[in-house]
């Protein structure tokens, strides 16, 4: 049994999902388990992790348009404001989402199905540096 | 330290609540594991994983009348529509809820709480055969 | 390669986040592991976890008031009503938030960024205990 662990860091201009999937494969084959579980952590609070469709690009503008739409900027009653109007619903739009996703690794791959990508959902309007932490355990 | 990995699928007939919760405990069971950590994942991007409540079947009912009201088919601003009215607020429904759960094991058991069952929730209406992923890893 | 199990009760009184981070900087540290994945799981269905920033505190309020927002109580199409008229928007914000969260260790401490820190959210009005799962397997 072994493991491994590394950081990424995508570079983040504006709202919207940057895909890491490439980056989660390379550090699973990487590490040379074939069997195991990799898990995928984000250290920030106002974007999150999400797993979803990367067939067709307009599943993802539309996952932001329902986000937005369900936290829109300008909810008069926010008291966490000082950061920007976007802050505090970027705040809210993580904690609907993921902060962690864990996978299970077997023939040297995590088992995404096929329709199935690793996204960072970037929540901030400005362009941010954003830290992925991988861990792998396994044989 | 040993690991296991094995997946079971589910055939959906539409919308609704699939509890997993005795093939979750047969995996552990089998694996032989008595300490250790159990990963459920499943392979899909119109339905999700959901603990909840498994005693009073009106709490599954409430669940998806919330999430059917909260995303309803016939939002007229999306756009990936190709794959029919549900499927888009499949994706929606999804992200809003979780691809992958973690459970602590002890005693050979995942350690769920007395009211706490797994389940597939599928956000499709016609049927599908949904496949999940069970690891294990432990003593 | 190791692991350590060990469960951890909160006393909530009412609605609200309940900040767990030193109680889970306190059980990796104690494990004597350095390097690995740590596990928290809560073993009830009406309240959740949630990584958010523990900065300033005006988050927590605002989070709360969305999640208020977003699932009110009263909502007169609900069946489960038996428990109180705020058990089953606690099913459904727990349906929105986590059960399960894993978070990699390294140099013995859980690679948490500047301002996360670990939540409770307690959906309920009235006090109770909640048990925490921890998990941790690594070196």
């Amino acid at each position: 049994m072994q493991q491994a662990v590394d950081s990424i860091s995508i570079a983040t201009r504006g709202q919207g999902l940057y895909e890491a999937t490439r980056d989660l494969r390379a550090f699973v084959a990487g590490s040379g388990i074939s069997t195991g579980l990799v898990t995928i952590f984000v250290r920030h609070t106002s974007c999150s992790l999400l797993i979803q469709e990367n067939a067709d690009p307009d599943v993802q503008i539309d996952l932001q348009g329902f986000f937005r739409r369900l936290v829109p900027e300008g909810m008069d009653w926010l008291v966490h404001t000082t950061e920007g109007p976007d802050d505090m619903p970027a705040h809210i739009k993580a904690a609907l989402t993921q902060t962690s996703i864990g996978i299970p690794v077997t023939e040297g791959r995590p088992v995404l199905g096929t329709w199935q990508g690793l996204f960072l959902f970037e929540h901030r309007t400005r362009p941010h540096r954003r830290e992925l932490v991988f861990h792998i355990i396994g044989d």
